[in-house]
Parts: C-alpha cells; sequence; structure tokens
C-alpha cells in the first residue's frame, strides 16, 4: 500500500500476467469548456489542478474498496449551470460535478492543501467546483493494499486518438 | 410605476383591449426536483420561495427595461449537479439556474432580506442556487413606469392542465 518508486518509463517493470487499462480523465472536456468561455485557472497558470481525499465510499468490489478522489475548478457563480450542463455530456469522463461549494461536506478541510497536484486561487465570484478524479484508483489500491501495481503519476495522463465528447 | 391595490377578482377593473400572456414558473419543475429526493425547504415549511432584485440587465424591448428578479433554493451541495441537470429541462420554466453560490456576485446583499417571498434557511452543506423569477416582468413594468398593468402576485401562479415537463 505505498509508493515504491516513479518513472518515466515501466517497460521493465512490466509484469508478463499484467491487463493495462485505461479510464477517462476530467481533461476530456476542457476543450468544451473553453470553447463555451469558462476559463481553467489551473491551464492558465500551467499549473497541475488540485486533488483531494474525501469522505465519499466507493462502491468497494472484491477486495478493492476506499474514499474518492476529486479535482477541483474555481468556477464563476455564473458559469457554474453552463460548467455542470456541458460536463454532464461527458459520462466517460467522469461526467457532471459530484459537489459544488462546501468542501467541507465531502471531508476536504482545506482547499489550500490538495493531496495532489497544485493549489489554486478561489476568487471572490468563483466557487469550488468538484469532479471524480482519475487518481481514485490509485487511491484504492494504497488503501486495499494491492501488492504491486503500476498508475499513472497524477496529472500526466495518456492522451488518445479518440474524439473527447464521443463516448468510446 | 407603482404598486396601487391587490384585489382577488380583477374582472371589474380589466381594460377591454389589454391582452393576457402567461409565462412559465420554476414552480413548474418542483415535482421533478422532489421525484429526484431534492427536497424543497420554501413548501415544506409553508413558505413563498425568497425573490431577489439582481444587477442582471434584462434584453430591453421597446419602452420596457429593467433588472431580472431570481428566487433562490438552498441546495445541498452534493446534488446541486442533480438540480442543474433537471431543471436545464425546463427551458419554458426558465430552465437551468443564472447563479449558483456568491449572491453578492449578482447584486444581492443580504439573503435574509428577500425583495418578495419569505427568507429561508441555508444549512451548511448548502448552497443558494438562483433561477430567473416570473416576477421580473412585475419589475420590469414598474422600472419602465408603464401606465396601468394587472399581474399576479407573487408566489400565486395560474395552474393550467398542461404536463409540467412538455414544453407547451
Amino acid at each position: 500500500g505505498v509508493l515504491e518508486k516513479e518513472m518515466t518509463d515501466v517497460t521493465d517493470v512490466w509484469p508478463e500476467n499484467s491487463v493495462a487499462f485505461l479510464i477517462g480523465c476530467s481533461f476530456s472536456y476542457d476543450g468544451a469548456l473553453l470553447d463555451a468561455n469558462i476559463p481553467l485557472r489551473s491551464a492558465e497558470q500551467k499549473k497541475n489542478v488540485p486533488m483531494y481525499n474525501t469522505n465519499l465510499k466507493c462502491r468497494s468490489s472484491g477486495s478493492l474498496s476506499g474514499n474518492m478522489v476529486v479535482s477541483m475548478k474555481p468556477i464563476s457563480a455564473m458559469d457554474v449551470a453552463k460548467e455542470v450542463e456541458i460536463t454532464s455530456k461527458f459520462p466517460h469522463a467522469h461526467g457532471g460535478p459530484v459537489c459544488i461549494g462546501r468542501p467541507e461536506s465531502i471531508g476536504i478541510p482545506d482547499l489550500n492543501n490538495p493531496d495532489w497536484g497544485d493549489a489554486i486561487e478561489l476568487r471572490p465570484d468563483e466557487i469550488p467546483v468538484f469532479h471524480a478524479c482519475g487518481v481514485t484508483p490509485q487511491s484504492i489500491l494504497m488503501n486495499s493494499k494491492v501488492p504491486f501495481a503500476i498508475t499513472h503519476s497524477a496529472g500526466y495522463m495518456f492522451v488518445s486518438d479518440l474524439p473527447a465528447d464521443k463516448v468510446p
């Protein structure tokens, strides 16, 4: 259940009998949000998005269990409904927000201390919008003390040639 | 531009040459929200919803101009996305929220002092969700100093036999 090593090439440590799988990422709808004139501050400031452990229990499966990890976007109060309408159309990439405002209600004590990624400014006219995050499986792997696994590093995604707005 | 009289029967004061029109009301989707287990505190407490003047300018038309009036629902942070997805499907009844959180960003200085209707408790896990309100035309009529008009009283709606979820 602990992080042992980070490396840029996993070819040499890949077990013969292992299976790789790819899951959606909320970055998939960043383009759609920009097209709707919803700015993305983390990208603008060349930072990774802030990610947080929550108290939201995932449905367990066999020996795997744990809580959801979420990413946060600061969104102008007048743009939040539009953000929801857009992201809800990407169910393959985490879909709409799981929580809007009130970080403490999902077990996030301090927005300025993300568990992964970089903290980001929240302006007076904005509220924090939380989406399910693809780092959740990593958190689950560690929580479930899986003997061995290779995952991506938070914020370093696999980019495919599938169109972002099409359910694969 | 001032309220002259409130009455329960307007038959006797109805000008021969006047035209009546009905516009949608956010109450139309209250049933859909309840079906999705989103509670409606104002209705539960047998109060009218709180309504507020805003600084959101409506598009003017001829001699008519003025700002949008909004109603407010306190919604649990984890239910807000669902609330948006549901209400967005009722474009004939004001549709999705115009603002979520941050009342001051649309010119509402104090949630406890609504301009119409009754104030309502906002709990720690909730944020205020603002929808365009059918009281807007009244506010516009007064702002535009229309010589004579009859309107509904805020919260006392015309109930039709059209199904709520069908665009008429």
